[in-house]
């Protein structure tokens, strides 16, 4: 699951690579659902151009800007707000996965950042992202929260990871809700096993789709 | 996948029904993706508290309010603006399919809408979704537009339609796209077909990101 890691000064000796840098932007929360679920912390995901989930961040090109002002740029263009981030907010180098949608014809190292913010800037950032930011409605076509509760007994965090995701951004997404102790190890190995049920009834709703479609087709 | 059916006027016979109230509202567009990929139209969706994708909406009360009321003041809470629905925009009612997920122990009737709205008015919506509906980061953790374009092949409308979504909801944007003529039947079913791959290669990754956390909690 975490195959092809470097150091970002590796990554960067790599000039015939391609670099992307994307970031994991999140807060805590005193808000609870409904009343009485703690909903506890805020992490910011986005519905990409592609109809995947990922994370904001894009491509960034190391002879002009360094990796972070590089992020930061994207985030301004994806979210409307540039928020500065630091080396220090770097987590890991890694090679994209070859199994995963790529549209990157040269080899593509992904750079993976964590930013902790203020509850009030995530407030921000989604209204910025609906309104003045540029790539609003083209490359991004919405930005969510991850649910990290659980609701009655399986929706929640187990739904959520059920959907698809852009390259290792589900992998980024669960180590990294372990790594901050966002959500226990037993609670997140349980949303994972409840995501996998959700995910084969789901093949026999896509599954009864495509046969619909077919008929329709046939009459058109 | 259209089994259940009724009309409107049956549903409300209901009394001892839950009733539920969704609505798609799109708008037609001339804006390209990457200045090329035509976008045509853009459809709202949003991302639930349950972690599943479904239509803006929720439970009404027809003891108290019109179905069309009760879908205007779901729409007040979880999109910001109060936009008046009639009963010209309704199209299906159903009852809510038993094998998908539910949180209602009455039996759940679900009526669904459909509003064309200008493109001015769907950006107005997604920024008071995102600042001043009282719903948002609760109930709704973002609102999303589908892609209906096909990029590189099958990015774009197929990985959309590989998500999880509410009871019918997959099923629901499927039929408006057709009955609309938004995307021809070739098309969706080229994307549903490709959604399948995808969703097939999410169920490796999903697989993984369990053992992973297996590990993890072995560890702990």
């Amino acid at each position: 699951m975490a195959s092809g890691k470097m150091s970002r000064a590796e990554a960067l000796e790599c000039s015939g690579c391609s670099q992307a840098c994307h970031v994991m932007l999140y807060s805590d929360t005193k808000s609870q659902l409904f009343g009485k679920t703690p909903i506890k912390h805020i992490v910011l995901m986005q519905m990409r151009f592609d109809g995947l989930l990922g994370f904001p961040g894009g491509m960034v090109k190391p002879s002009e800007e360094t990796l972070e002002a590089g992020l930061s740029r994207e985030l301004l263009e994806e979210i409307g707000i540039a928020l500065p981030i630091s080396v220090e907010d770097h987590v890991e180098s890694c090679f994209a996965p070859a199994s995963l949608p790529s549209f990157s014809s040269s080899r593509l190292i992904l750079h993976f950042y964590v930013k902790k913010i203020e509850e009030e800037l995530i407030r921000e950032v989604e209204k910025a992202a609906a309104s003045t930011a540029s790539d609003h409605g083209l490359e991004v076509l919405g930005m969510v929260r991850v649910p990290l509760y659980t609701y009655r007994r399986e929706a929640g965090l187990s739904y959520f990871l059920s959907h698809s995701f852009i390259g290792n951004a589900r992998s980024q997404l669960v180590r990294s809700l372990l790594r901050l102790h966002l959500v226990a190890p037993d609670k997140l190995h349980e949303a994972l096993a409840h995501a996998l049920q959700m995910h084969a009834r789901s093949a026999k709703d896509l599954q009864a789709a495509l046969t619909y479609t077919e008929a329709q087709k046939r009459d058109f």
